[in-house]
């Protein structure tokens, strides 16, 4: 049997219009593909949600490597301005263009393609795992944490796990991604009293103590980095009004802040520091502040060990770049696998990921199966 | 012939829908009514304002007593919120509801009863004259300052002029305006660069130095008053971003503040000031900050004296009120007068002007009638 060609496996998958939480055929495939190279495949579906769960191997293995993923992707936004059918897999001048190419089908694939080989050519002592969502893109709520909590409920386990969604910021394999910063958001809303500017002592003005606690809050170092994060981050993103009327003093003011914080945070300590800033303000300017906050996601890590090494290693083998182990970047699935075992995240080059004639060279389709069938290889032997 | 009635005056006036710039037969009725009491009359229009100059007595006098006021008013808003028709003049116990009666077809009716009587009981050694705008409520680009231009043309004057707007926050009588504060509006906008919220170091936002610049000026103190005005104040009104998206760092962000100003301050001193201030926080944030500033009216005022202690005696005389001198509140056409000849304000309560209702007390119209026949026997006496 020939070996099989992540290529044509990423190219099919293209052609399934899967977004968000549209199966569209896309884990129908993977379970078809999987099933006949040997592997259990069941349903985790939750909500209106698709997920494939599938193993090769006994679950009671002492080695089980897993790997994590998703078929869904993000809608394509206006088709006239691509220049490439969005679901058409064209490939021109060694490149694959649609949505999903990059992120993250070809990843998919090249995963689906390694195991599938490396079980039926080197049958290893262990198991390999792999969980699929059809909802990463999307709220995330019934996509990985379904699968994991299928998982625990039939005893199934991981005890490593490699995402694979694309990381390199330009170059193949610059970049490994071990962790990742918590993320926030704060909602700030001053409340005073209208009136007419020409009596502003009648009215009680919101604005002036938003400023002030906005310049404070966007001035505050929140750390200067530790030992495997960047320095915390905090953004004021808007500031609203909305009102027209030069001669009236407004009776709202709303605002809201984003921030990016490391391990030296969590979502509660930041909580209790912007809730005694609002405090302080309000107590200063005799005014209502009101402030509601969303914990997007508490940073996690995976200390630099056996699985980065692992992936680092197969990463320089194949493409001879030596990759950073970073913790920056937005959220990923990663985030609800680091709670069942190590984890850490590998694979293409993100730059066109959601843009308009997304694209991924067929070259590194071809280069990630090779590293993915490496760290494979040197895991069970 | 007998007195003519402010009253009866008032109602025909109002019952003329005069919406700014509409004349709707106001100025004409006064046209008509203050030649027959033998007034030289003239009309004084530019653009699609009619505006209304009337003079008793030649235009050689060594006294001539000047009357500024208008007949235009503010639109109704919506109909079915009054009670009495907008445009019915109906009078109920003892009140006449209408757009207008307070502001100011009253004052007017008050002021050319007023006059008829006295040229035609007491001709005096003097002149008057009667400054009378369709175009007070609007941009008021072409009404008073057209009559003003008119009056320089032909050479005509006043010595002094009495501005009859309602002028009393809540009781007859209580309060004469001298002068008023400046006023100047100033919109900033500070330019950054886009970007994604969990990499900040590669957008440039413009939220932080927008806020240091606006708690700077907010918390400023302009100065504590000078000696016939209150403290001048700054008012930040709006501060807007329109950045739905918490994880992007916006482009842009603007604000407008309003400064009411006294004398201790010109448009063109603050001007300097806000660019210093705009400038500063350019440099220190190192990003741009723009700023455009329209100054609405300077600061002025007729020192108390000779007008003043005029209309004061008459008011007390007539209510047992002695008025309070005042440089409160918004803008006027006052405001053009000062350049040609002293001027104050005294006419009406003003509590229901430009409010649904809108509404006069009928014994409050005499009482001005007499309050403004006083003036003029001692101006002339």
């Amino acid at each position: 049997m020939s070996d099989l060609d992540p290529v044509d496996l990423t190219a099919k998958l293209v052609r399934c219009a899967s977004v968000t939480p549209v199966e569209a055929g896309a884990l129908e495939l993977l379970h078809r593909l999987l099933s006949e190279a040997g592997f259990d495949c069941a349903w985790a579906d939750r909500g209106e949600v698709r997920n494939l769960f599938a193993r090769w191997g006994s679950k009671g293995n002492e080695r089980i490597f897993g790997f994590n993923g998703h078929t869904d992707v993000v809608p394509i936004g206006n088709e006239a301005d691509w220049t490439m059918p969005p679901f058409g897999a064209e490939i021109k001048d060694g490149v694959m263009y649609g949505r999903g190419t990059t992120d993250m089908k070809s990843g998919v694939a090249a995963f689906v393609a390694a195991a599938v080989d490396f079980v039926r050519d080197t049958p290893p002592d262990g198991a390999i795992v792999l969980a699929i969502t059809g909802d990463e893109e999307g709220d995330a709520v019934d996509g990985t944490t379904a699968l994991l909590d299928y998982m625990t409920a039939a005893g199934e386990r991981m005890d490593v796990c490699l995402v694979g969604e694309p990381t390199c910021p330009e170059r193949m394999g610059e970049m490994i991604k071990i962790g990742r910063r918590g993320s926030m958001n704060a909602h700030f809303r001053v409340i005073g009293k209208q009136g007419h500017s020409a009596y502003p002592h009648r009215a009680k003005n919101p604005l002036p103590a938003m400023m002030r606690l906005m310049d404070r809050l966007a001035s505050h170092e929140l750390d200067q980095g530790t030992e495997h994060f960047d320095a915390s981050t905090l953004a004021v993103v808007t500031v609203d009004t909305g009102n027209k009327a030069t001669n009236v003093i407004p009776a709202q003011c709303s605002a809201t802040i984003n921030i990016r914080f490391n391990d030296a945070h969590s979502g509660a300590s930041l909580s209790g520091w912007l809730q005694a800033e609002a405090d302080k303000v309000a107590t200063e300017f005799a005014i209502e502040v009101g402030l509601q906050i969303t914990i997007s996601g508490e940073s996690f890590i995976t200390p630099p060990g056996p699985l980065s090494d692992l992936v680092s290693r197969a990463v320089a083998a194949e493409t001879g770049v030596t990759p950073e182990l970073s913790t920056s970047g937005g959220t990923s699935d990663a985030r609800f696998v680091q709670h069942h075992c190590p984890v850490v995240e590998f694979g293409l080059v993100g730059q066109s990921m959601h843009q308009v004639d997304e694209h991924v060279q067929i070259a590194h389709i071809r280069q990630l199966k090779a590293i993915y069938s490496r760290i494979l290889r040197d895991y069970f032997a």
